[in-house]
């Protein structure tokens, strides 16, 4: 099995991407690193107050890094996937990535706000910043992905139909579970944190099985 | 075409330019999401101003942010495209390479100005800092592109006249269109953000039809 | 010798790991860059103090910016080594180097806790938590390592079993050793971080005998 | 001749310190990004203080970030130089490289405050810890140096001695000229940094005869 991949591999088009996505990791390496500045160290600790009870007091800071982190990290998991398919450019699909990049750039903002405000009056406008962020970006990946496997047009021309499908199907439900944890910010701000986080996971999950048939591609 | 596409590449020349252009992308995508630290998690709220408000109330520095993420993008296309075409490096193009990175890494400080003082006296001034910035960096991109494709002595050996001189032509207008922004800036601040994001829509598309030639290469 | 050298380098497997090493290599040297922001520049000096004894006073903020760099630097070239044997992914390698990234982001932040109180009440919590966030990782180091060596089942063909060995026996010393710095910050928060100091100069030479069969490979 | 330029490349040593470079490239692209973070936007003017007035102040940051940049830049460069020589790594390269780093990424602290107290009493001290800095960055390039070139047991066999004598005797200038500036900051801190962006022009032209070279290798 082994030297049929290497095979196949090797007769992979050519890839025209390879500078686009060197940039695009670059920026979604740089974002989840610059998560961290948003957890700030507490100083001016109040008489009698241990430097433990404050850590502990800002917890809303780790769910949101956390959080944060996880759907930045599959989120750069899933542009590997798509490029991983994708062989050749054009000026719209850099428009495109650059949109998917514009947001990805914006999260450690919304992080900071939910992070300050989840136990403040606000934490409601918080989170749907941050949860709307998320929105916002699962389209323009939709868009990106639709927009390239068009009649297959960007696509390297040994992809499968069925690879394609189970992506298109499996990022159609990113707009629609942000948006339930959209709605769900409305009722409580922490539920909708940890539905964001556990997104993540679910997304980490079921890209496998689709990963398993392509990886040997 | 694509058999066609595939022997061209493989007889470019050898690239002496890559860890040139990776450094350049490093800095390109730190300079690009290093932006977002300048908007500001609205603290101490006065009383009765909710958050929302407080947040649309700095919509300046969303503005900045937007105007300078798709200038930075667009420097950065503009980049990856002239050294689609440049083959060889010499001590020059180091040089003038590294002026334009000055001026790009330089771009988040204008951009936390024009945001800071879009709303307040001192508005003219920081956006002609903001603008002039881009004239400064427009010039250096043209300096550096004249050198390199003058006699054609640092270029691919395969590069056509005609693309050479499309891109000579597109960049002609890169400091004098960022000069109009400068001046509209004495007339309308607010104006000439807005032309700047005009500007790199436009320089997006503009190179598109180039790219369409130059791609196949 | 070098022949030998030249022959088995082209007879590797090819390798999956490229994105993700590059991706892993970008956040490991971002959160290295970033820990230089935790060193403040002293403002305000109250009459009297000259700016060289206001530097030297902030001493704590250098140890821990150095004890800090050399732990990141090490984590970087352990990673790098396991890398240099591992020759394909899955999804539950990218989750486990997820997790062993979120632990490298996280360090810039208890880097500045230990920094800011090293010298006040607090001290013992800062470096609990300092040394614990590096208990942790070495575990997500571990569970990587032994999740990809398992039967090989990522691993490079050609790895020899020693090699495996030798990684695993001495990544099984590490959070025993960084439990030991966690034990003793109970005693003297400045002895335990010049233990972890020390121990990335141990982690670095005990490194070296490995380093030098494998390289060969 | 540029055949015999493609074919003396195709000849070269396989390269074992693509993972280092890259790495490093990460550390410089960073480091030289940061250092825009110093550059403050003035808030809360004095009455009667115009934005342009206060933004001309502050020229000690501006001449500190150009200083800092061309430094930054230049050691990139010389790093580059190097590597393009060195073919192989050991384990005391890596930990010379980290010392190097570690120097690079301290930069930004010094660089702020040069910036803060180029005006104010504290001055001199300033600008002997930032002249120290690159005193001390000066040494470990040339310690790096001259372990890779002992013997050339590190080096690309094709290695001209013509080559590494010339890099040998520029880099002994190094910590000499740094050490002059480091003096001057005795008498005048304004020329110190002055000097430090003289020698950055310096040392890039100078480099300038040895490429000419070694680039065609």
């Amino acid at each position: 099995m082994d030297e049929t991949r290497h095979n196949q591999a090797a007769s992979k088009e050519p890839r025209y991407t390879s500078r686009l996505e060197a940039f695009s990791d670059g920026v979604f390496a740089i974002a989840i690193t610059l998560l961290v500045l948003n957890i700030k160290v507490p100083l001016d600790l109040p008489g009698g107050t241990s430097l433990a009870r404050a850590l502990l007091a800002q917890w809303p800071a780790y769910l949101a890094f956390v959080t944060s982190f996880a759907t930045i990290g599959i989120m750069w998991l899933n542009h590997h996937r798509m490029f991983n398919l994708i062989a050749r450019t054009d000026q719209v699909l850099y428009l495109l990535n650059g949109l998917l990049l514009l947001g990805v750039t914006f999260v450690p903002f919304p992080t900071e706000l939910v992070a300050e405000y989840l136990l403040k009056p606000g934490r409601v406008t918080a989170a749907l910043v941050y949860n709307g962020t998320y929105v916002v970006i699962a389209i323009f990946f939709n868009l990106l992905w639709r927009f390239a496997s068009h009649n297959n047009h960007l696509l390297d021309r040994k992809v499968r139909p069925e690879w394609v499908e189970g992506i298109t199907r499996q990022y159609r439900f990113g707009p629609i579970f942000y948006l339930v944890a959209f709605a769900l910010a409305l009722v409580s701000v922490p539920a909708s944190l940890v539905l964001n986080l556990l997104m993540a996971v679910f997304f980490a999950f079921t890209g496998m099985e689709h990963d398993r048939q392509i990886d040997v591609y």
